[in-house]
């Protein structure tokens, strides 16, 4: 029977790989990283006990002129989320190597148009998407699509506001939604095709640049100045949500499943991932994004996380939970459950 | 000689009832939830494991129908943050099962002017009170009595803004307190009557939907839009205090816990409290208010927290230390000294 | 052979002394507090257990009293954040007890004019610097000479409005500084000079009063109030850094030390030390200060941090961490390196 070292975990160098290649390590499985040129001293460098194995691409394009060399190696790789940023939707759509998760989700993720429907049928609370800016009534977030970690956001009022700054989204597609004013809350899930079972990993918060940063000048200080708001994500706070609210943010991400499997198979969603909430003072979720692979928040929790040290005796990261589901399908002679 | 598994810890589940559950069974404690139908499954379901022994009831008042169940089963019950609250005063007061802590200090805590008697008394400073909204020469806070978690609490500026915003504590008792301008910082004690020593077990700052998004609408976008502020705790993050001021830390805790002897009897404060203060550029605390039992901010915490961690050498959370103090009271055959 | 316990660990009681005292106790090392009077009770009362041996002085003048009987029980003291600001420069550099770090680079620390050039040196990215205050062409900050901790730091927006703030600087010497508009980030490092290698401990942010409270105001309330914003560190958060900004980050941490190499001898700046930045929404680290020392953001990871947790097995505190320096150096026999 096959055991965890028979099978190798790999990622690209980026995102969440470090807590990846640990997790696998703490259960057992060598590691293989793929990083670009330029970028593979983190993983080769640094952190290097981490990494058993690592190939160095001129650009990721290359990807496969290693994957035969992968196949080979029984290397099973996890999809974080940027690994399809980085390789593309159409090459990652080809990979022949095992991969940890259904691929067929990813369609759905990444249009934002299929996304809303996914949303819709969970039936969970969505801001109001908004089709034609002379519609707008209140305050939007203008974000265009394929914006990565919150470049091309801007905010808008009416629209008057949209018409002056529209030139920033001309010739790209983009939706206008509803801004919703509460409070983010990233929810990061697990769901276990083997146990059929889903569990709350951890929760954190982001770091934006410079929008976490505006609060810190005083309104004297901001008078005269134009300030371009921006979202770009540089990092992530630790959250715990109020114990009362835990029951309806796991009964969303049941319904995220569930309906994932209209559409994406009997399989739909599993593995790890994220809830992307804002909650109003009526402790209401609205549901803004689903990320459908681990998220970099639980980076914050290589050594488990308030959630996850109630489940777990062992120190449980998103990484590490990743590989417990690979050894446990292995274990069962299951594999193929989690494989997509 | 009894042992802990003779007892069992009992809460009602909400607030930060998981975290009390595994602190108890990490003490050798069964556990028993009480819960109301609909608000179960967290306990029965999500976190099944945690959780030895459940009371699903359709409403806490019929808290009464399972009493001698509780006795006759060596339950000790835990209050927390919320118990008083989904119970109610007059219920809480009469309940015949073991309860952990000091009942007589709960018509101190919920009584706003009882609070501030102590709270003067303690010798702490405190934002001053205006007893008449002619009086307001300085931005102040309005505060309605029973406000739960933030909610109906109102900024205001001078008499004008007063009148304006009245409406909203029509009907309502209502304190108006200086709103000190600072960072908000609360503290987690445990004092132990076992040993009459203090503890700060962890620190934390909480996240109040929508006050905590306002920072980041730059000045252009609140302004033509009128946001009404609000408090609604949500979740809380972690913090660590500058150590310089970890003595005076210390010793307000230990002001609260002598005061409190004065009036609720030789035991006084006791178990986990909180000290809610807002810190000013002067490096000045202003204790604004106490929480006499676990608050939520220590639902960071199940593994311990930076300050917990210089002290013991497993990872203690408050729910833990709270299992550990019966334990210590059982086995030293003085039980009824953490009972009241 | 001598052991850890032949020599003690000691430092002033202050900043980040408890977490140096249980990471020399978790590397075996017995440890010495040197306090104030009115200030000893944190280390000789409540976190007593992790101080083998205090000494209370009248003021820290008198700290040459005691140094005898501190190099005759081989004492390695470890400077921290605060220590030499309560020493002052000039007893600091007259210790002859042992002394962990670099002595010489301290001038380069505490001086602004050195500091810059340091940086320079280093080649990273800075704020402009403004000689002349007629030249502000952007928001700027101002900042005294030896403010510690944020106190005598203010906000400028042009000429006009440094001539209505300067009284504020008078008799002091000061810094213009561009205001560089993003996230605060502060990078813990720690360089091993017997092994040569850089490592990431943690990362955190600051929690400063009342600029980190001015954003859960909303403008209506800020208007018509006049808040002077002042950045007083009173505690910090945690905080993971975006993975693909960490490679920068050691690169930025190995420049730093190599420039240090040329400027305070063949050992340079060695141990804890600090980065603090701002990111930009275009991704770019702003190099704001070096603190040469261990900095208070490491109190929160007094179990380990998410980079510490990556690669040690054990929880490695940066406390910890220099004391495990100092073993490696008493058994290799090579302490003299560590020493400055």
């Amino acid at each position: 029977m096959k055991a965890p070292k028979d099978y190798r975990i790999g990622t690209i160098g980026s995102h969440s790989a470090l807590q990846i290649f640990k997790g696998a390590h703490d259960e057992g499985f060598p590691t293989t990283a793929i990083c670009r040129r330029g970028k593979e001293s983190l993983y080769t460098k640094y952190y290097a006990s981490l990494v058993d194995k690592s190939y160095v691409l001129g650009s990721y394009a290359e990807y496969p002129t290693i994957e035969k060399q992968l196949v080979k190696e029984n290397t099973i790789l996890v999809p974080h989320g940027s690994f399809v940023a980085h390789l593309g939707l159409e090459l990652n759509s080809r990979i022949k190597a095992m991969y940890f998760g259904n691929k067929s989700i990813l369609d759905w993720e990444s249009d934002r148009f299929k996304q809303r429907e996914w949303m819709e049928k969970a039936g969970l609370r969505l801001p109001r998407q908004f089709s034609d800016s002379e519609q707008i009534d209140r305050p939007v977030i203008v974000k265009m699509f394929g914006a990565a970690g919150g470049k091309g956001y801007f905010f808008c009022k009416d629209p008057e506001d949209f018409e002056e700054q529209k030139s920033k989204v001309a010739g790209h597609e983009y939706v206008i939604q509803e801004y919703i004013i509460g409070n983010t809350v990233y929810i990061h899930y697990f769901y276990s095709p083997l146990d059929n079972s889903l569990e709350i990993m951890s929760i954190d918060r982001r770091y934006e640049t410079n929008v976490d940063s505006l609060g810190r000048m005083p309104l004297r200080n901001q008078r005269g100045m134009y300030i371009e708001p921006s979202f770009v994500v540089i990092g992530n706070s630790p959250l715990v949500l109020r114990e009362s609210m835990l029951q309806e943010a796991y009964e969303m991400g049941e319904r995220v499943v569930a309906a994932s499997k209209k559409f994406a198979g009997p399989k739909g969603l599993f593995g790890p991932f994220c809830l992307e909430t804002v909650v109003t003072p009526q402790l209401e979720f609205y549901l803004i994004e689903i990320s459908a692979r681990i998220v970099a928040g639980t980076n914050l929790f290589v050594e488990g996380s308030p959630y996850a040290d109630l489940r777990y005796d062992v120190p449980m990261s998103t990484g590490r939970r990743i590989a417990l589901e690979i050894k446990r399908a292995v274990r069962q002679e299951r594999l193929e459950e989690v494989l997509g």
